[in-house]
């Protein structure tokens, strides 16, 4: 048997949650956020963004932690990289601006993994794609997904306006209506791992 | 930045195809392959299997070779491991039975790389699923995608009865109709990797 790279998942209940002020979006509408990237992509080029998968097991099955604004929509924690930032040290500045308590002792230990998806967005609409696709040069997005090892027990602290969800991978398989194309095939991204459960 | 791992890939017109005597299908039916599957668990338990991803360039974008059957259904090529089977070897035995010439001069070099998904059949029935489901304890099948690195050029021998196409990654991506779930989200698990394109 060739060798699967392993994870290692604690259970939700090691983890603690608390609040902070919140975090609000930038942009009120779709329209307002493809303008924003627009302006800045002509300003800086190409937007490079990051986003992480934070793993929790509950009865033996992965989660992910996902971010939840108003009643539907999810998100990754993540965002967008400063020109010339580097991915790793830029991820972990976002996680700790999403996730992280408001004095330094209560920064969880972000250890960024590896990369599992990187999404193009060829132009300034709503529509992403796991290639580049042929004959575009310029790009004006590329995100990319990272898995975060967390510690066996951390403390978040969660923008007031935002919740916190553990979603089951079973419940993110196939199911782009409610998550998007990018967070519904994050089960097939992950499959090459092996998941060590453990329950503490 | 982050490193991405890289992935060598020549154009389509530097491989060459020949034909040899027809592969048949075991089996004329689903519920023949279901019953056939059935009877194999009770003798060796699990069935593991390995496919290949063979990736090619054409206009500077990455395809990959897929066997179709009839008119309609498309596969990779892999199969089913012997019970004990060592993965890797697996695949390149399968792989040479698939494609490889019919004498040993005409077996490609193939460099066994990556796994990049894995997918569990938790019953005797078609679904199949990129983890193994919450409370299924006895997996029927496990499957698993590996990348084969091509060498810069190759002779192929295709059964007289299929065909040998590259399927560009665009066409795949979300065409779960034409496809399937497995073969769909292969531009997904791929997207991590940088595409070298070679034009040689
Ligand atoms: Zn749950
Ligand atoms: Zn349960
Ligand atoms: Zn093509
Ligand atoms: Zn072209």
């Amino acid at each position: 048997m060739a060798m699967s790279q392993v994870v290692n998942t604690y259970p939700l209940s090691n983890y603690s949650f608390g609040t902070k002020e919140p975090k609000l979006e930038k942009d009120t509408s779709v329209a307002d956020r493809l303008a924003r990237m627009k302006v800045n992509y002509m300003k800086e080029g190409m937007r490079t963004s990051v986003e992480g998968i934070l793993l929790v097991q509950e009865h033996n099955h992965p989660h992910i932690l996902l971010l939840q604004i108003g009643n539907t929509f999810c998100k990754l924690p993540g965002g967008r990289l400063k020109p010339g930032e580097n991915e790793v040290e830029g991820l972990k500045r976002k996680l700790t601006s999403k996730l992280g308590g408001n004095s330094a002792g209560f920064v969880p230990d972000w250890k960024v993994g590896e990369c599992v998806a990187t999404w193009w967005r060829p132009n300034f609409e709503t529509m992403m794609y796991p290639y580049c696709p042929p004959h575009i040069t310029k790009p004006k997005e590329c995100k990319r997904l990272y898995i975060v090892h967390l510690s066996e027990k951390e403390y978040f602290a969660v923008p007031k306006n935002l919740k916190l969800l553990a979603v089951p991978l079973f419940e993110l398989y196939d199911n782009v209506q409610r998550y998007g194309p990018v967070i519904s095939t994050i089960p097939q991204q992950l499959s090459r791992f092996h998941f060590n459960m453990i329950s503490s």
